[in-house]
């Protein structure tokens, strides 16, 4: 697991390089195999300028290493770490999809879905694992709105869902 | 009820006829009356090239036929089956936006919200009956990226929503 | 807490006024303050002609006015209050983004996730909160397509979050 991925500490999520691919890689990050399509569905579509993803899990070749209630089973600190691969797999998309990661022009929107204990409140600083990735690997052009949900009984018991809503470059 | 809405099950659910309406046909399905605005909020709005709808019930002409959480109250059988209905009115609101379901380029999303018992982990499975119909009735314009919720009270316990959007030809 | 929000009750939601800012002041309501950008996420982003909000708490400058769940802490009633203060966040919002709310050319989508006790079912009542208002600001071009979610534990145990999507006037 540690070595599939390493997650990075906010503190050491800062913007160095001149685009996404760079930055990806000066943080030690490099993106997973996007995942296909799974039949009737598929984890990428674009509309208009308009690219989205499926609900992306924070799973590696098919390992899910990050199951089960943050604020229970996974402390804080897990949770933040299951939305930034999560959304690792959302950018591995994005790229599956334009080929180029330059080619975006915008995240508009991160929707984040969470697994997390009763009485659990501090959602949003969970979910930065996503927010905080997206802008340091797209600088400006990853300042995103977001939604957070959390729901009782996630698929396969994952910790997060991620889904990402890209404005791209005119085709 | 079994008069109302005969489920479709999914070794059955194969693509045959040119075009949606008759492919519906084919699987012996018709489209349920599409129930009409509600006061502020109204079932379907089109901006741009992009057609949404707003949550769908498995119900026919107000009755609803799927009530309860799916693992506790109804199988996973009748949540697939569930998910199907609901499906079929958000197809009968794309028909009565459109006039014309071939006006459909494609279905770009589904969003998929299920009432399912504590425990329950095979939401994708469930959320196929949606996944499936499209597919069968929309062929390659029905490859669709999709989303899966739980939530713990639903509107009037209904077993599950289910949110369309469809690219359309330029009007 | 009366001070800063004064709900208004649904018979009192009458369309009254020639535009936006108008039919809020004639209805007593004023736009609270619209929050920032929160470091790496944002409140609102426009992409082609759609302007989208991040969820929208029920709080006036920062302090959290409905917390707890629908049916159990607080009435219907508050929950309905709730998802018109929350509504009146993003309406702020949508004033922020454009300067002038008579760019909204349509309100086309409502998003409303509730904070509801364990057996309460009646969610499209309150969230009417959110829906009237929206119809009595910005009358025919208020009406939208909704999609109700709740939620088991809601980000600082607030009772709604509104998201609000704007067809708006090409730049």
């Amino acid at each position: 697991m540690g070595v599939a991925f390493k997650p990075v500490r906010p503190a050491s999520l800062q913007i160095s390089g001149a685009d996404p691919l760079q930055r990806l890689a000066n943080l030690g990050l490099s993106l997973p195999r996007a995942p296909g399509a799974v039949a009737a569905y598929v984890p990428w579509a674009i509309t208009g300028n308009l690219l989205m993803t499926s609900g992306q899990l924070p799973w590696i070749d098919g390992e899910l290493l990050y199951k089960g209630k943050i604020g229970r089973d996974l402390t804080a600190d897990q949770g933040y770490d299951a939305c930034q691969l999560a959304t690792l797999n959302a950018i591995a998309q994005l790229a599956d999809a334009l080929g180029d990661l330059r080619r975006v022009r915008r995240i508009v929107r991160l929707e984040g879905t969470l697994n997390v204990a009763p009485g659990f409140t501090t959602h949003p600083t969970v979910l930065n694992g996503a927010s905080d990735l997206i802008f340091a690997v797209f600088a400006d052009a990853g300042r995103h709105t977001r939604m957070i949900y959390t729901n009782p009984e996630m698929p396969l018991d994952c910790a997060c869902l991620i889904v990402v809503y890209a404005e791209i470059e005119a085709r």
